[in-house]
């Protein structure tokens, strides 16, 4: 089988703050420390790479969302967007799921530039040679 | 410690489309490209081995589901019981946690043929020697 | 890279009965079999470290959630702190998640005492070196 290396490959279904912040901490964190990073979108989680996404928490009025927001920014943790620019530049690879794509209709031009849009083997074939792997659902 | 196999190891914890399909097109694409591929179903998701399942999206009405299905059947996706069938046609392993099954006094014959019922120390051992490992929760 | 070893590191996000009781199942079972084990509770997850905490099932009445403890307490299973006691004198591993703690403004006392502060950094390099490796979401 694959050699296992040092990276993290990461299967992201949820599109609620608490997951995709909890996902892209995690990726910048690995990045930053040397990891190569590998993310892939699918189901709700597609929706966090649309062009202008800002999550949610599961389940809150919007009021819950903007307090948390007031408090993540206090502490100094970037914004969604600003996490992605971060990921990006650092070298985070991002995947859009392929069948999530026709599923719901969306068109490339609607994810953020740079994403690439993979099927399940592929993943599974990162995933394998990543020394971590998490499925944030 | 065990060496690892090209294998893949999930434990699924949730019972709702978005999770039980997620996990099977998971399964059912390892199985095809050649990875010996095990799914232990807990907790809620033990409800996703009964005869007769039918997943539904977490949260929305029946509409919802109904319309979620329409568009993944024009794309070519199996129903549940279809994949649930190529699975087993093509060697993936179907397990039920030992626990959940008395918690919530399902039968060995309310769970589709061919499953075996495990416990938590098997898993770990299944998913120790794999070479990718997800919690579906 | 770093060599994996029979290790088992989970990342706990959520607070509810039907995900904390599955890790720390997870938890004192692989500790049992002679894995080490860490738990790194993040965001909702770190709840589930407080003093005095205990958790409910996902959008349930507290009836059912007292079902649910009465079911479980007849087939064996002990109660959340009990679990956390035999985790703890297992030699599990049990960290709160530095930026959570800052978040929600715990403080280091509102926790169970044994837990350790580190950051994601840290959980990454333990998962890096586990032979399996669960986000709990």
């Amino acid at each position: 089988m694959a050699e296992k290396k040092n990276a993290l490959t990461m299967v992201v279904s949820e599109k609620h703050l608490e997951k995709t912040m909890a996902a892209m901490i995690m990726a910048t964190t690995a990045a930053a420390s040397g990891m190569e990073t590998h993310m892939f979108f699918t189901f709700w989680g597609l929706n966090a790479l649309k062009k202008g996404f800002s999550p949610k928490l599961r389940g809150m009025m919007s009021a819950g969302t903007g307090m948390m927001n007031a408090k993540m920014k206090k502490l100094g943790i970037a914004t969604w967007s600003d996490l992605l620019s971060m990921a990006q530049e650092s070298g985070v690879n991002l995947y859009a799921c392929n069948t999530t794509l026709q599923l719901f209709g969306f068109k490339k031009d609607d994810l953020l530039d740079g994403v690439r849009i993979v099927g399940a083997a592929q993943m599974l074939k990162m995933a394998s040679e990543s020394s971590v792997q998490f499925f944030i659902g």
